[in-house]
């Protein structure tokens, strides 16, 4: 493991798999259970070409690194300073000819590589409507989890120039917005195929949803069975401490 | 409780609710659970006037008027036999002044209504696509499976000019055409507000789906928790058994 500045306000976190680490800024970026989550649900073929649109910290591009046999993972975010400690991170895992991170507005990103030339699409973008007088400061953490700087259908426009014909696309958003998420998919022929449902407990309502949408297929959605984070005893359950763990 | 007429093939069953009966036809028209669910998860309030749309043996009206203080149920369905077997089931529950059945296409049923004039609409619709050469004849039991006579797109499009603004629609179908579903709804200024899984099993796949939507409503989606049709000994859980018996 390489040597790398670790600067204030940051820690190195252990991701249990292959060794690897992450550095996090606990004041401005952090990633949270729901990306752990996809990246248990993402699939990635062998040598296939991936792109993480807003990837923050990069954790990811890490995890499919460790977790794929994916061919080359780029990860991209519009705030420099989270692209910059994204690349330390991937130094510090000797990932260089495996995970590059750019700095890129997910608007436009699609502009710097060749059309429709991508496999597989993630992301865990800003899941809240940008709204009203609550934001009045563009912060860091602001820019990651609200629609300030890309909506929704930025994402899927931007993603739908990026994916190959066939090819997948893995978001985890809020459940109240499956309504837009799928009318959007569809505007631009990226058809839903599966989704899960994520909640806490085994009776409550689920607050994330992870999708599996693929470009030009067909109309035809499976409900994969819901994944329940806590048991009765408030310890995760078997499948969530796999993804976190195994 | 009136004496009606009994055909061949025609059974009386009990609805457990206000000791109201209906007469099936077992080779023609029986309800199944998803009419049943679907009753538990409509809410009519106090006076409101329902349509039911492809009524079949007219469960949802006559399930609804013992449920629910709803001042006025209508059932159509095109099929006569099933209109006239249904009369028969409203006339052996003495309900000709709360529940009216009658002969109409889901397509054209409007006309006969003034426009936007009901409070709700409910459907247990066709589920399935009207496909190819399976269906070599239009009997009875494919038209009420079958999108034979009625589209999914038919009966949204229907619902939009029988609802008043803020109606709510009522709807089970199944999950994998629920991306299809929130478009048509979205395209008809019906908006989905709230969705429930079924599943046979704690880990099963959903089959099917409850949906409330109501028209001109701001998008807003709330999934509700998955309902679980049988427990680990094969039984109905509680929840399913008070629908059916409470």
């Amino acid at each position: 493991m390489k040597k790398v500045n670790i600067k204030e306000n940051e820690r190195i976190d252990d991701l249990n798999r292959n060794g690897y680490k992450i550095i996090q800024n606990t004041q401005n970026f952090c990633f949270g259970m729901d990306a752990v989550l996809l990246s248990g649900f993402i699939k990635v073929k062998k040598d296939e070409i991936v792109i993480d649109l807003g990837t923050g910290t990069g954790v990811l591009p890490i995890l499919m690194a460790a977790k794929t046999f994916g061919k080359y993972f780029i990860g991209i975010d519009i705030q420099k300073e989270s692209v910059e400690m994204a690349r330390r991170s991937v130094i510090l895992n000797e990932l260089e000819n495996k995970v590059l991170i750019e700095t890129a507005d997910i608007k436009t990103v699609y502009e710097n590589y060749e059309k429709h030339s991508f496999d597989v699409v993630t992301s865990n973008p800003p899941y809240m409507n940008a709204g009203g007088g609550l934001l009045n400061s563009y912060t860091p953490k602001a820019i990651a989890r609200h629609e300030i700087l890309c909506s929704l259908e930025d994402l899927i426009k931007s993603t739908e120039k990026l994916l190959k014909f066939s090819g997948r696309f893995y978001m985890v958003h809020r459940p109240h917005r499956l309504t837009d998420i799928f009318i959007t998919l569809r505007k631009y022929n990226i058809e839903p195929k599966k989704i899960r449902f994520v909640q806490p407990y085994n009776n409550s309502e689920p607050n994330m949803v992870l999708i599996e949408a693929v470009k030009g297929a067909k109309s035809m959605l499976k409900i994969l069975p819901t994944l329940i984070i806590y048991d009765e005893n408030g310890k995760y359950t078997d499948e969530v401490s796999d993804i976190y763990y195994k």
